[in-house]
């Protein structure tokens, strides 16, 4: 590869080269589910890139993709970040990331370097969740806090089994889960990510180092009454499980707004059959809910979900609220941190309520994020952006970061 | 066709043909919507049933068949119901007023009747407007009820248009709409039907005569807010839709509990995009309301509007709320009511709150209906039944009525 070829490597070429790759012609934005089409297409167009810059990339058993320069090895300086999208999602909430160290790695072969430490970018698979519930699916495997038989499990929309998906594209469902080598084999890992707020816009920076991630949790919540005609049906024999659904989101609502911090969405609803002149016969809300530390997430759902239980009580529906997953708060590596502001003339340091793969390897590894400007603060929405120039700002962190590192 | 052929064909006979099409392996029940697959096979199945008994099967413009015992004509004697379904419906919501009225043409024809008067067995289209959203569409397009513009710009949750749809299966899209010929050859319309309720049961009767339909509208509500994260947006800067969607599934149980009679019921929502850590950047909350009279289901819907662009507002979303349908409360012709009572010993006369396609005819031409005992009283859910026995009973009943009108 002449010096040149590398050089001709941009982030914002990058992305420009997958901007028509899973768009959401109903939704808007970008919808890019793991191992669907537009997926498939991003790992294609993310292998070809990094062979193309020397990389030799290897897909693991959990779905994700390591591209290394020079030979897999301990003590690896890994960076990277997820291709997967939230339904009707932004272009960047990933795929900035792993532009971003493709675009890294060309300028640090620009310059002539050789890493005296193993260095590989990684691509995980299935940080929205949006296709099998369970967010960070892909570092959750490979570090263990995903249960592998649960995850063989999980089903999408279509009812297919991760296993069938897995098996569909060439990986052995029987292998995925826990990887100690692999994980045995990273010294640190940085994620460049998107901001997903406006904190840089009111700091007037273009980039950040992250302090902390919020604890995250996921709960189904599934009411289960009598469908019926909805003409003849009177009003007192009704069991309508979407009633408990509506005060579902109403209590999360309630519940976050009373507790400093948190936060508790509703965001997917789901109501069986599904037709105007029916009362329903099953209703399910499911509920994200966040906040500083894993004790007051636990709270918040506690008092939602006394509120649900009564809820299906008073409508005479069954209820069960189901976890679907949980992720501890997470404080990011001091030491990591602290080395890496000074290398970046000590940036803005601000905590995120956004989950990450960079907050599943933190409990293993020494790990950091940086943050780059989003104009509008809107992110998992087809608003969500960033100028041209902040993404640069964004790479030259990454590329002095990597420097100091490898 | 020999006299022993016809004596073959009854209620539960044919009703056995038709138990596979259509099943809906994920809500139960059946999912029958206008010219899908199981639609098609049923209108197929109707084809072949209606010209084994000798009637001749037409077609017509508004997606409705018609089959003829001997010539079209005037001051004509019309039975039968529809075979769609609500999205997994019940197997006799429609299709027991079908075999029902295949049935008694077999039994009439068994026993050497020739009709004096003009005689037919009609399928009305989408009844349940579940494909389309607007309830009797097939027997609305005939009236003029549903204007045609509009009918033919309707789409499918797939965004296919109704006209699309009829181009599809045969049907000149430009030609839908009111059909006064048709209408008026119609002397009398019956329709049997299976109870939507539980009210023969607790008089202990197989088989009712109705006496008049609730008023009945349809509205969708559509809020939009602001997509966001559901981790990195706090509470205080959010414009969630799904709040305003929650406060009209409340607002509308609530309306209807305070007004003697009324009834609204949310079944159906949309949520876009639909990821659980997703802040929604579009709701929709489908509404049905019903009451005796057309001024209370409209002051019903008024209350709930007030309540949902209140909600609206304190969220920051826009709201609309577009009225979808509106059938006025229905009186059936008394006239034909006695005589009918009078030949069937005068059963237990009974208002129903579902809507039909009868009653969309009943400000054209004297109609009535007759419902069959129901053990569950549940119904557009696949709960909903009838004996074996008493739906012979209905058959009975429907023959004799026939018997007098013909």
């Amino acid at each position: 590869m002449t010096r040149g070829a590398t050089q001709d490597v941009t982030v914002t070429g990058l992305l420009a080269e997958i901007a028509d790759v899973g768009r959401d012609a109903v939704r808007g934005g970008y919808s890019r589910h793991v191992f669907d089409d537009a997926d498939r297409a991003l790992r294609e167009w993310f292998t070809t890139r990094a062979t193309g810059l020397g990389l030799d990339v290897v897909p693991d058993a959990d779905g994700n993709l390591w591209a290394w320069w020079g030979a897999p090895g301990p003590d690896a300086v890994v960076t990277g970040s997820h291709l997967d999208s939230v339904p009707g999602g932004g272009a960047l909430d990933g795929p900035l990331g792993v532009a971003s160290a493709l675009a890294a790695v060309a300028r640090l072969k620009a310059t002539g370097l050789t890493p005296a430490r193993p260095f590989a970018v990684v691509v995980f698979a299935e940080e929205e969740g949006s296709r099998f519930g369970v967010a960070c699916l892909g570092s959750g495997l490979l570090t263990g806090a995903v249960a592998p038989d649960r995850a063989r499990a999980l089903t999408d929309a279509a009812g297919t089994t991760l296993a069938e998906v897995w098996a569909a594209n060439g990986l052995d469902p029987q292998r995925l889960g826990p990887d100690d080598r692999a994980l045995g084999r990273i010294g640190c890992f940085v994620e460049l990510h998107v901001e997903q707020g406006a904190d840089l816009v009111h700091r007037g920076a273009p980039v950040a180092l992250a302090t902390a991630i919020l604890a995250h949790g996921r709960w189904r919540v599934r009411a289960v009454g009598q469908g019926n005609h909805a003409g003849a049906t009177p009003m007192g024999s009704r069991h309508d499980p979407v009633i408990v659904a509506a005060r579902t989101v109403l209590a999360a609502r309630e519940a976050a707004l009373a507790t400093p911090g948190a936060r508790a969405t509703v965001g997917r609803v789901t109501v069986v059959p599904g037709g105007t002149n029916v009362i329903a016969s099953v209703a399910e809300a499911f509920l994200d809910v966040r906040a500083a530390d894993d004790g007051t997430v636990r709270a918040v759902v506690a008092e939602i979900a006394g509120a649900v239980r009564a809820a299906g009580e008073a409508e005479g529906c069954t209820v069960e609220i189901v976890e679907e997953s949980f992720a501890p708060a997470v404080v990011f590596d001091a030491g990591l941190r602290r080395r890496l502001a000074a290398v970046l003339g000590d940036p803005p340091a601000i905590p995120t309520g956004a989950g990450h793969d960079a907050g599943v390897l933190a409990t293993h590894v020494p790990t950091a994020m940086l943050f780059v400007r989003n104009p509008t603060g809107v992110s998992h929405a087809p608003e969500e952006g960033a100028a041209a120039e902040d993404c640069e700002r964004g790479v030259d962190a990454l590329v002095r970061v990597l420097e100091e590192l490898v």
